[in-house]
């Protein structure tokens, strides 16, 4: 009953199959099929950023599609150089894969990462396949920055928190994927399988002069944590202004379900953009930022003093959020 | 008896030791600790290639340690930039790995990587790590080109096909190390745990000219198919001038191992370099060669005809190369 797997065809007409998907390279560049790549450079500088998902630990067969971990493996290299407010060019993709996986997966896996790339004008340009005993897939995305890169250490006292569109959803979405209830909100489950990420948002931020930001991967309370420390400053965030994704409210009528205020404020995987911005320019980014639909929240100050989340230390609201390799 | 492991630590605290090792980045440049690395770009071209390690796959922990898989991850993709005539510079790594991982093993892993970073005049700037059922490290690398890229499809009848070094070593050291005799030959397992990436030897022969290049990671045989398919030619090459590892004569006394002939033509990862020139640049090659202590041995010519090995079409010995996820 099942197909051809990757053993069957092996690694030599798996790379040749991937090359012909790949397609020409742009002119005057070498993708896929040599040693390496060829790229052009533009402008002085580069952003590179890595990101890998693994099967039992970032995804699972019984809920992912091929073309879910492939849209998906890209999406977080795009939101990490979003957070940089630049744009994203080019990709390596690794994929680890045992010889019985089935070619059809593999395959759907490429056009996830392809589909995915073309969403964000970015170009799948060389891999690699390895042998391994389950599936992996590892993305190097190199960008440029539009502007200046936005660091995560900017901040400075009495900037604005903000946040971009409404977080929890994913963590709901993987909550209901696991479960196996997928069809009581299919919103969530979409945040969760094929996440956007805020790319055109990032470079708009960026070009206004924005302090610090960070991509909200492992939950807000545990990058907001990452965004102080690398600015050495302190906070008062409002934990109720926090924007809940309104798709949670679905989770309310079902028993042992997480609260969405939790999930909004520990959940990871929402890929919204967290930053801190001179108050004089709030307006104005959320003027922007509406054009294109996407709200803007303001959740709260930089501070000279200590990190407070309402009337708790960060610290101490911490280890709520995700530590990938305590939690797993 | 067992000492920290990376599950007792957590992804934060890891992440933080990883990136005080990295140290601080070159100036104008952002390394580890942001969404991405800032990198400076040189020249209008870069190269990217990718490669990775995986446990049980490409190396065994029964033998190798730590420091030989960071090692080995950079010197296969400095290969790979090495064979397009390439200047490695920046390098992002994933390491996957259990939560029972041992610290001290992973921070064996990362001086094996920041050592030879150095030993090619490369930084790693960035990285990720993931959770996952086994150990597995993946390196991507960006370069320079020197010259003009040189790639696989150059390759003109009546160009001499030449190697750099010796062959068949590396094969012949994972013979020992898999059978527990490593001390009959370690200069072999040297070669198979520690391998040598012909850097300058790529730029050098870039420099000169040279028709088309790859580097030998898959065998001899099977990388001269994949060069002459690039490039739509054939060839005539004797398989007796195909330089053997000296060191393989050690084999001879052991039973059951591979006769050394057979290694050079069709072992793995000598991570020599292959490549087509014009025959009077041959002189000049070999000697520039020389004073870097380089062998070059030409061991055929390329053709109009069909692939010839001695008296053998190049596709009846191929699939005595090795195809990783037929074979193993």
């Amino acid at each position: 009953m099942s197909g051809t797997t990757v053993g069957d065809i092996g690694e030599e007409r798996l790379l040749r199959l991937i090359a012909e998907r790949i397609g020409p390279a742009a002119a005057g560049e070498v993708w896929a099929g040599d040693d390496a790549a060829v790229v052009r450079s533009t402008g002085d500088r580069s952003l590179w950023t890595t990101d890998a998902l693994v099967e039992g630990v970032d995804f699972d067969l019984s809920y992912c599609s091929g073309f879910d971990v492939g849209w998906k493996a890209v999406a977080v290299n795009v939101s990490d150089i979003a957070a940089m407010g630049g744009r994203p060019r080019h990709l390596l993709a690794t994929l680890f894969v045992p010889p019985s996986a089935e070619l059809a997966w593999v395959e759907d896996l490429l056009r996830g990462l392809l589909v995915a790339a073309q969403r964000w004008d970015a170009s799948l340009v060389g891999g690699d396949i390895s042998s391994a005993p389950s599936i992996g897939l590892s993305v190097a995305l190199a960008g440029v920055p539009a502007h200046a890169p936005v660091l995560r250490s900017g901040a400075r006292p009495g900037d604005r928190i903000c946040v971009t569109g409404a977080l929890g959803g994913a963590a709901g979405g993987l909550f209901l994927l696991r479960k196996g209830e997928a069809d009581r909100a299919p919103e969530l489950c979409r945040r969760q399988l094929r996440p956007e990420a805020r790319a055109e948002e990032g470079v708009i931020l960026a070009t206004l002069g924005i302090t610090s930001m960070i991509d909200v991967s492992d939950g807000l309370l545990l990058d907001l944590g990452r965004l102080l420390r690398a600015g050495q400053v302190g906070c008062s965030v409002d934990p109720t202004l926090v924007p809940v994704d309104g798709a949670l409210q679905a989770l309310r009528k079902i028993d042992g379900a997480p609260k969405p205020e939790r999930l909004a404020l520990s959940g990871g995987e929402d890929f919204e953009l967290l930053f801190t911005v001179d108050p004089r320019a709030i307006e104005r980014a959320g003027e922007l930022l509406a054009e294109i639909g996407t709200e803007l929240t303001e959740i709260g100050r930089v501070a000279e003093g200590p990190r407070m989340v309402g009337s708790l230390a960060l610290d101490e609201w911490e280890d709520k959020g995700w530590d990938h390799l305590k939690d797993r």
